[in-house]
């Protein structure tokens, strides 16, 4: 008998290292953060002696969702704004409130109210696009979930940083500070192809080579994006960032919504991953991302639930339903986006993009021990005829129970461990009441 | 002081009766399951002595949802053949499904299922199209949801009928049974332009003026539908049942993806209802139902969730937030269909269709005592700048804590009090075995 850290007896087990791989009363042993086995109950027992044993007997235990796209401090802002044109709502409403607002207390505490939300409703990764990345930093560090935070950079002067040095310093310091973290990594945020110039992006593609971090960049979201980019380079703003050599494994291209068919190509061939952001995209009306027809063409397609300002909330539940549903309408081809490749697009794709494929985005052993527990027996998830169609089509965020990240019980029976949850919901009545008394 | 049933005090209430009526600390008198005041807590507290009082500190209280198209037996079916296309689904797996099983121990079993669903989703009104609705019947009748049940007409023989007269008198039956209940309504279902000949819906037209019930039909789901309809009658669907006199406000559309401007205005004209069923219009990719276009030309819009086999589930909050958000992609327009549309749309809206509105769809007195509490004060609902917006881009349907049908609590801190959820889920779980043994 091993002696271990952990064991979890799961009714089924959806490790999502293939689509055939979908097992009945398995259990999962980790140890020291780590999987060290996924097998047969009977054997489970057999071989292992674990510290703290749990039976879900009512569970399916798959690995925790990764949000691949989002702002996360901006969940101060959900609602404050909605139904609005996209030029009103940013220049009227969100911009003035960020210029105002936005610094280290009201980014730590949006944070906390994001990561709150994320892990109770089975997030245990996500990448994270704000200014003030630090006081992310802090709140991911101290409630055990795991990100990837971003470098932002930004052509103009905010109240994190003046200009283009001054964010790549700040970026370079995020990096430096926790580079040795195990949960944290980092990735260059150029905010979109507008609001960043070649220079600036010709320098961010040297330093991400250098500390190999990947670039993630709003690109295509609108199709006043476009026009612009015509106005101001004479070309599209994909064949920008083509010439300048930024279409590559590196980047993850987000929003991407409006696409010719040899800008797919052009993405394919260089292994750029896709950040989808359904929900966001259909509020804004940025229109229809072409997914089916990138996931064909072989494309990493990846699940962002973007900012709560434009969503209104951080539910990759939803985005994941979002994604097989809104595939199918555009494409006309009610095949498009299955079930299990919408769950492979929020979990191991999600993964890969980030540059963390080594160590999460699936149960598989070495790595770390990243899972959530999904109740399915209820009213809502009878009968079950498929366990992958039933979590994509049929399962809400609230059937989570439990998560865990590097093997630290997080959400416990829908109990956040290691965040007060009082203090977050003070604090955002708090910051709400001033905003609301500003506006 | 005056001796009611009932008073709720809540921290908000939304009573559909006008987009600037949103209350603060007011509360709701019932008694004898109708509404008698909606006033300021402390007004209530001096006017009125309850045998029953509920405060609601964290909730918004608000007339409880009306899903205005489904089959709700067909939650048997939930995820049976998933991600298929639309003829491959319908012919190797749904009808045959449907002519093994279904009967009227299957639509009882399948329409609790459904009930209970619902209640806990915070619907409490329901318009049902399939066959055995007098089982659907018996179920709505024994745990307090209200419906309008389809008297069902199909021109080719099914397990509950061999022909249109079996079908009209069967249903002739249904309505004459029910006739004086003051739950349960009856509406003409012909199945679709496509199942259904002149003669039968000439005949229908008779009955449905005679009963003065509503006649609810799935028109324009699909383009095929569409060019079926032009090979067989030389002309599109909408035009052969305009010619049929079927346009008026006796009728509710269902579906209704494909359409020219002119059939929209020849329906707005009429008064015709529509019933949008969105996620399974994405699911089926049957294509996009132009909302915003229908909702400028003055058509009342009600939403539906369509069977749980095309969904996967019976979630009006998912529909709403649905129909908020497609409505914006589709039209490009960000302003389409604002938060409290769509509101009015899973409400009032779907009362009226139903031909209902003096009864339920919204807390005004006199009517029916039908309404539902949300949390909003948790963590995935703060902060909150606007009701109508966060209950339909941030809210869950898991925030559903209770729901009352005149006056009755049938979902009492989200339990279930007049359905027994045990025997729902063996029920449940019995029919999926021999349901998978026979596939």
């Amino acid at each position: 008998m091993k002696a271990i850290d952990l064991l979890i007896h799961a009714r089924w087990c959806l490790p999502m290292t293939g689509s055939t791989d979908i097992f009945e009363h398995y259990a999962l042993a980790v140890h020291q953060g780590h999987i060290v086995a996924l097998l047969p109950q009977d054997q489970a027992d057999q071989q292992f002696t674990a510290t703290q044993v749990h039976r879900l007997d009512d569970h399916v235990l798959m690995p925790g969702l990764i949000n691949n796209h989002g702002h996360s401090a901006m969940t101060l802002f959900r609602g404050l704004a909605d139904d609005l044109p996209l030029m009103q709502w940013l220049h009227e409403h969100i911009w003035p409130a960020e210029q105002r607002f936005v610094g280290d207390a009201f980014v730590e505490a949006g944070s906390a109210l994001a990561v709150a939300e994320m892990l109770r409703g089975g997030t245990t990764t996500f990448s994270d696009m704000y200014f003030f990345p630090e006081a992310t930093a802090r709140v991911v560090d101290r409630t055990g979930i795991r990100a990837s935070l971003g470098m932002v950079v930004i052509q103009f002067p905010t109240n994190w940083a003046s200009d283009v040095n001054e964010y790549l310093h700040k970026g370079q310091a995020l990096h430096d500070k926790y580079r040795h973290h195990p949960r944290i990594t980092t990735n260059y945020a150029p905010h979109a192809p507008y609001t960043v110039d070649d220079a600036t992006l010709a320098q961010i593609m040297v330093n991400a080579e250098e500390l190999d971090v990947p670039i993630q960049m709003h690109i295509h979201e609108t199709v006043s994006e476009i026009q612009t980019s015509i106005d101001n380079y004479g070309k599209r703003p994909l064949a920008r960032l083509k010439e300048l050599g930024l279409l590559s494994p590196r980047l993850i291209a987000t929003h991407m919504t409006q696409l010719l068919p040899e800008e797919i190509a052009d993405c394919a061939r260089a292994g750029v991953h896709i950040a989808h952001c359904p929900e966001s995209n259909m509020k804004l009306a940025s229109g229809f991302s072409p997914i089916d027809a990138m996931h064909q063409a072989g494309l990493n397609i990846t699940i962002g639930t973007d900012g709560a300002a434009s969503n209104n909330d951080l539910d990759m539940f939803a985005e994941m339903r979002q994604t097989a549903l809104l595939a199918k309408a555009v494409s006309g081809n009610p095949s498009a986006v299955p079930a299990y490749s919408a769950l492979e697009m929020a979990t191991i794709n999600g993964a890969k993009a980030l540059g963390i494929a080594e160590t999460t985005g699936s149960l598989a052993v070495g790595k770390a021990a990243d899972m959530i527990a999904v109740e399915l027996t209820d009213i809502e998830s009878v009968p079950m005829y498929d366990l992958a169609s039933q979590l994509v089509y049929a399962t809400g965020r609230d059937k989570v129970t439990d998560a865990w990240v590097a093997g630290k019980h997080v959400l416990k029976q829908k109990q956040l461990t290691t965040l007060d949850a009082s203090k977050i919901l003070s604090d955002a009545q708090q910051w709400a009441k001033t905003i609301k008394a500003s506006s």
